[in-house]
């Protein structure tokens, strides 16, 4: 029985203790989004921060400064940095995690108490942040405390990076991850996010790719003041009139996106990246599920997975300025503001897009020929983040994976963008892994969230096999 | 001398003291939309019941019931219904006014207090409340006042019916009218309201046509939920992007209604029609300034003025249950609903221009080849109004109109609705003239309104002519 079987046998009799140990951080309600709640997350950095070093780990503790959140000067939530281990012979694991989690009440419908951990005959773990992040938070710890009760020394050093703010846009942690490169993740070989989910319910995988998103205003407007559509209406070029037609414009119920020149930017799909569909756990039914409705746009599961992975996607998120309250009102708004964004996938860039979106509405309300003045304002880019599945790293994590469940995870790609992913790959310059534990299910910003025992428990194995493969692996191949 | 030239002068002597009723009823804050003032609204209309019976007349005070404000339960003002003379040998004139204003505040942009009539160097007086509606219905008051100084008997029995919601919707009032039609405003020969504008800030008119509003909810759903656009962007048809593509269907940016049908239900431009719009006191650069921007579509100011008042126009007026805040959202909003209406005028039936939008929308929607499901409501229809300029009611207002200012009137219509006036045009069956007393340029509604002494002065000789044109006049002709 090699070292790694023996820390898997050692799971399989934790277990129990592990739930344990999860009820304790989920009893902690770390909501980062509530200031009633500020010290409970400090509490559970805290509480993180104490059983590391208790450990053996090494941590400093950043402080990212204040917050106004709803006019209440708050601190930051802290930042732990973490090192366990400093061997120059071994390789360098980098973790990123997050000790925060999403508001969570009862009146919201949950069927327990959040905040009280509830194991289910169907094996649910029910408990807020019980997927999302605590569970894999956790799991990290409890692998490394269970090789140390083994005494089996564990193959890598590990670095690690957990915030407190991730649920409430990762406040100042970028500025720190920045500035602690080239001095605390200095020596990092390869880094690992658990912080995202399984594409089904039964398949593992491994993630290398999140769509980037830009996010514009479009703004029109022209009458000094808001009019009144008796006196007004049929008199003068309408602002809100003008809008509809340029959003019109953009991009088609099918979700075609009418923008000259976005489809040209858009790498296209190989015959070898047609293979990886072919095993996916993915199946419509399970969305129509979701979705409570059946608005799928397209027939084939693979197109459908292809256009929330590799093609770009405009979605019209609503208008600013108008009138947005319940019942009657004739005004002719005389500034409005429509929302949209544009999920952007490799090989675009955020300026080219820009480009391409201003060009076109320029056109399309030069057509109108209105006397309003039309203006587009790009007001975040966030890029793309793909990564070869053919990395050391990912081939690492693959076969953990096959190790623990005995299949070969699924490839996936994220419609949506995880940013530190890209603030980790950039700075860091080090491949970035996205490893999930959790299963497409669990709710995790949604009432009732839970992990299933079996990911939670496979889970924690898979993380140790994966640091026992990185070990092994040549990073350099 | 007649006694019309005896009350004329007596009218220039009473000037400043006229003025100084005005600004007894401008101190009393009756904004009927602000809880905390509904106490003072109760007061100024007891204020005039009281001056009205001081004459002589007998008054009803009737109390339409409760309403609800904002959480808060309040008794409605009264509605004043009065009679002043009775003789059978007289014909009756039903008037119509609100003593009711809008809210003002100092932090408005007022320059003045707003209860605090002011009046300044070229004439203007100022306070709110002084052209909208205090200062006209002080005018009957005062015209029956002065003739009664005079010993001149009024030619004519007077009925009115004074309210005190009008700035708040009326509520109540319709019923009282219904109710009262056969009873309280039996006898009544004609109505005249006095509550709306001149043209343009020079010459009086006469208003014989106001456009109807039928106004219309668009209801755009799919999913079950508001999604995100990282996952689902791209793979649902949006609500959102077919609400935006039938909105831009139904109206171009110039106003053209693209609905099929809605300009065959208009009456056509008639060559008498087209030489009434010959003389009148309008002009583009004065509404250029209104706007604080030249926004305006038609070159020549006929085609601005039928476009206001004789031919149907539809504002998109806002979208509810889209994401309407400040900021950033990847929202895809579940269920959208976007607001627009269409001014209706003659010959359009409410029920046939609903027909056609819902069958407009309908072929739009199903073009777009979604799964999502639409559904329009109209959730209000008021007709529109137009009386003949021809009819004696209002020949006798323009010859009243000519004695006192030495001019014809325009005659003109409105683009907005009155809904009082086809109440009573429709429950007493009777002519209805709307004789304005206050210029364009009055700022109703806005910070600094007023009333030009000009207007109030000559205004309440306007009132008293008419009176005795009516008196004068065979009304079966």
């Amino acid at each position: 029985m090699d070292s790694v079987d023996k820390y898997f046998e050692a799971v399989e009799q934790n277990q129990q203790q592990f739930i344990e140990a999860l009820r304790e951080v989920v009893a902690i309600p770390s909501v980062s989004g509530d200031a009633a709640r500020r010290g409970d997350v400090v509490r559970m950095g805290e509480w993180l921060q104490a059983r590391w070093e208790a450990l053996g780990a090494t941590c400093k503790r950043v402080d990212p400064g204040k917050q106004n959140l709803h006019g209440v000067e708050l601190d930051l939530p802290p930042v732990i940095l973490g090192q366990y281990g400093d061997d120059p012979s071994k390789k360098t694991v980098t973790l990123y995690g997050h000790y925060d989690v999403q508001p969570a009440l009862v009146e919201d419908g949950w069927e327990t108490d959040p905040f009280t951990l509830v194991e289910r005959a169907d094996g649910r773990l029910v408990g807020r942040g019980a997927t999302d992040d605590k569970g894999p938070v956790l799991g990290w710890l409890l692998c490394a405390e269970t090789h140390k009760q083994l005494g089996i020394e564990l193959p890598v050093n590990l670095k690690f990076c957990f915030e407190g703010m991730e649920e409430s846009g990762s406040e100042g942690l970028d500025e720190i991850i920045i500035a602690e490169a080239d001095k605390w993740f200095k020596g990092t070989d390869v880094v690992c996010i658990s912080d995202n989910y399984w594409l089904g319910k039964s398949k593992p995988c491994l993630t290398h790719g999140l769509r980037g998103v830009s996010y514009f205003h479009l703004v029109v407007e022209g009458p000094g003041a808001d009019l009144h559509s008796g006196v007004f209406g049929g008199t003068v070029h309408e602002p809100m009139v003008d809008l509809v037609q340029l959003l019109a414009s953009l991009v088609d119920s099918k979700g075609r996106i009418q923008v000259a020149g976005i489809y040209d930017q858009v790498a296209p799909v190989e015959a070898a990246e047609e293979r990886t569909y072919d095993a996916l756990d993915f199946n419509h039914a399970a969305l129509v599920g979701d979705l409570k409705s059946d608005v799928v746009i397209h027939a084939d599961e693979r197109d459908t997975l292809k256009h929330r992975w590799r093609f770009p996607t405009l979605s019209i998120h609503g208008v600013e300025g108008a009138f947005h309250a319940s019942g009657d009102k004739t005004v002719i708004p005389a500034r409005v503001r429509g929302k949209f964004s544009i999920r952007t996938v490799p090989n675009m860039e955020p300026a080219a897009v820009a480009a391409a979106v201003t060009k076109h509405l320029e056109k399309e309300f030069s057509k109108l020929g209105s006397k309003n003045r039309m203006e587009m304002v790009e007001t975040h880019a966030g890029r793309w983040w793909y990564s070869s599945p053919d990395h050391p790293n990912f081939v690492a994590a693959a076969r953990a994976t096959e190790r623990v469940y005995g299949v070969k995870p699924d490839l996936t790609r994220e419609g949506g963008s995880i940013p530190v992913t890209l603030t980790f790959e950039e700075n860091l310059k080090r491949n970035v892994l996205l490893l999930p534990m959790g299963a497409a299910d669990d709710g995790a910003h949604s009432t009732n969230e839970k992990i299933d025992r079996r990911n939670y428990i496979q889970g924690i194995k898979l993380f140790g096999a994966y640091l026992h493969e990185i070990a092994a692996t040549d990073l350099a191949a």
